[in-house]
């Protein structure tokens, strides 16, 4: 008798969990149909290479990568970019443009296997391509966040982080940074929300090279709370005030398409990844106990190095697992209610026929029906109806036969109904 | 500037391909939910004994399996039935019986490239754990055949070939062949319609070690055309009387539930797998010119070898791909259809304030709302409204606003109507 075990890092789904990622599927797939968006998929498995040419041949140690049989270095996509640049390049002429795509991969992760922490998740991926003006930006984020508002969740729950790489490449170099330096400047700056300011000074002197004074005005430039507060403060910098009409423009959208309480300009905000080019986005929970439920932006460049075709392009990707924890700690999981429309009882075995003739009428009608797939005494059946979450049972029986009837007892009220056998049947 | 390719054998979606996907996958959901079966499902990767447990050694060679980062043995799903049983195993006592479950993974084979040969499909997994008798089997079948019905597959397009190892393993022992021989000789016969008979009757002497006369007794079987027939010529041979009953209670209960024009018995179905153990079934197109659209049956034992856990079991699956091929075949394929709602056009840029807001109403509505992400001509914004299937354009112009409306044109008739803003924006 073996005792087989899944692998550290993925998950079973057993119906009451993918109950749960069926709600939250469903919540990104109508918010994505609600803003025009259409969905696509490419293989789970892709060329090694894809990736290598995105993230650097660092990203390999993270991945799930392998030699098939064929010779070939393949691996689990980590990630859906890659796999849309490429599926993009491939029909970059005949694809209408803008293009308003998006998708519900399961992404992979060879991480160092810690407590709870998962190889595996699913992630909605929404992107628009062949557009490079801020209204798109506002669509993007806006999408994201009817998601959330489709799961209950609202601007008291979540906010979303945003902030533009044009306008703080602007102020890193009035700061003082050189643009050689910018990258790693980025990657320090990523860090602020979890890691000692004193640290971080520290390391953007000996990596990025600056001195005292010009960290000094890399952090002055955090200390602004607002949009309006920075674009006063930095007024005529090269560069400055175009970006921060640009940005006011983005947040005038968003507010004209109705997320202006979920939105708040924050210029810590960068992500990690070199390619981002423009606006950069993340979700989190008010509270701040979990980590970011989305991330996204624009990146320009990146479809050309990936797919081979110039277009301008922005997107996120949203996972279903801290947004699940999320759920669950504001008690927005759905509950499972009803799971079954009728419950078919037989008093004896003489009714079975029948009931069957029964149960495809209903069904062909829409019906969820299910009726104990033996004879069974009427109490086990009026148990096994409840246990199943049926709404109702419809009860055959001898005596309401002759009668041309059957008796249809609402669960939840216990209110009986006599309905008559003809029209269920027609 | 790089091009890559998807790996052979795998399948990228454009939304037009995965609007396929989804109307059958859509079909399989309604059909199960109809049904009551609730829908779990595992990991993609597991570890490859999983599978040589069930399959044996011989398995490996046709799985995407590698050794992963820790140095485990594990695999790309080839199917998902020892999943399943591993997670029936983890909580058998927990599950209420007989379990009715339903899963829809994407499953994956290394077989040699061939031209149109794919190495992954998806398939629609239905099982019913914990019930022996044949109501059980008659429900299986009927959901499966209720699916190719809501795709609109009837009678006239699909059959399902049924038989029952019980029967065909009295008849066979009743016709010589020894009780240590009927895995070949099932493996022979689930060659009939594929091999010429000359060289099967050679491999049923040479493998199955039988004589002439035995191998006659074997092809007799296959001389009767109906159940009714087959149970006449062999009444009173040892357990074949029961056998006989069992399947026309079966068949009895399918023609009950509706489907007793798409069902057919055939001596010759025995599934070329080991581990069935009762009724077994194939779908295929009434043409016979696909392989098999869908394959299942009983299979007692086998939750015992891979889950640890005794429980009765019958199953199918079903894939996308035969049955794509066949809705193609038949122009039964989705059409594209309406896809936006709503295309929202602005006359000047004055009015793409009040457009957004207007998309954000519709959109909390529920409507599927799109607009031109950059200011540009209203000639434009129409072809981009026609191009993306908007089975509305709805007009902002400054002489309309001025009298606090929008004009509603529909493509399809052309007719237009003014409607208040006002109304709108409530």
């Amino acid at each position: 008798m073996p005792s087989f075990s899944s692998l550290p890092g993925f998950r079973d789904f057993y119906p009451e969990d993918l109950a749960i990622r069926s709600h939250i599927m469903a919540a990104w797939r109508e918010a994505a149909r609600r803003y025009g968006f259409e969905e696509y998929d490419g293989p789970p498995l892709e060329p090694l290479e894809l990736y290598v040419e995105k993230s650097g041949e660092e990203i390999v140690r993270q991945l799930y990568s392998f030699e098939d049989k064929g010779g070939r270095a393949v691996a689990l996509r980590p990630e859906m970019t890659p796999t849309l640049a490429r599926m993009v390049g491939a029909r970059a002429r005949a694809l209408r443009k803008p293009i308003r795509w998006f998708s519900l991969p399961q992404l992979f992760r060879y991480e160092r296997a810690q407590r709870g922490r998962l190889r595996e998740h699913f992630q909605w991926n929404v992107d628009v391509i062949g557009e490079e003006g801020e209204e798109a930006d506002a669509e993007v984020l806006a999408v994201a966040l009817e998601a959330l508002r489709l799961v209950g969740l609202g601007p008291a729950d979540v906010v979303a982080r945003v902030s533009d790489r044009r306008l703080l490449e602007r102020l890193l170099l009035h700061a003082g940074v050189p643009a050689d330096q910018l990258p790693v400047t980025y990657a320090v700056i990523d860090k602020l929300d979890r890691a000692a300011e004193g640290k971080l000074r520290e390391r953007l002197q000996a990596e990025a090279g600056l001195d005292r004074a010009a960290v000094q005005e890399v952090f002055g430039i955090f200390e602004h709370g607002t949009l309006a507060d920075l674009g006063g403060a930095y007024a005529g910098v090269r560069g400055v005030d175009a970006e921060v009409d640009r940005l006011t423009r983005y947040f005038r959208n968003l507010e004209e398409l109705g997320f202006a309480e979920f939105v708040t300009f924050d210029p810590r905000i960068v992500r990690g990844l070199a390619y981002y080019t423009g606006t950069v986005f993340e979700i989190f929970d008010r509270g701040g106990k979990l980590r970011a439920l989305c991330g996204g932006g624009r990146y320009d460049n990146l479809l050309g190095a990936l797919g081979g075709v110039e277009l301008p392009a922005l997107g996120f990707g949203m996972g279903d697992v801290v947004l699940a924890e999320l759920l669950a700690e504001r008690t927005l999981l759905p509950v499972a209610a009803t799971r079954i429309d009728y419950y078919l009882v037989a008093i004896t075995e003489a009714e079975r026929g029948l009931l069957r003739r029964v149960a495809q009428a209903l069904r062909a009608r829409g019906h969820s029906v299910v009726y104990g797939l033996r004879p069974a005494g009427v109490g086990w059946q009026f148990k096994d109806a409840d246990a199943r979450g049926a709404a109702h049972v419809m009860v055959f029986g001898p005596e309401e036969l002759v009668q041309g009837v059957v008796v249809v007892r609402a669960m939840a009220s216990g209110k009986e109904e006599r309905v008559p056998l003809q029209g269920l049947l027609e």
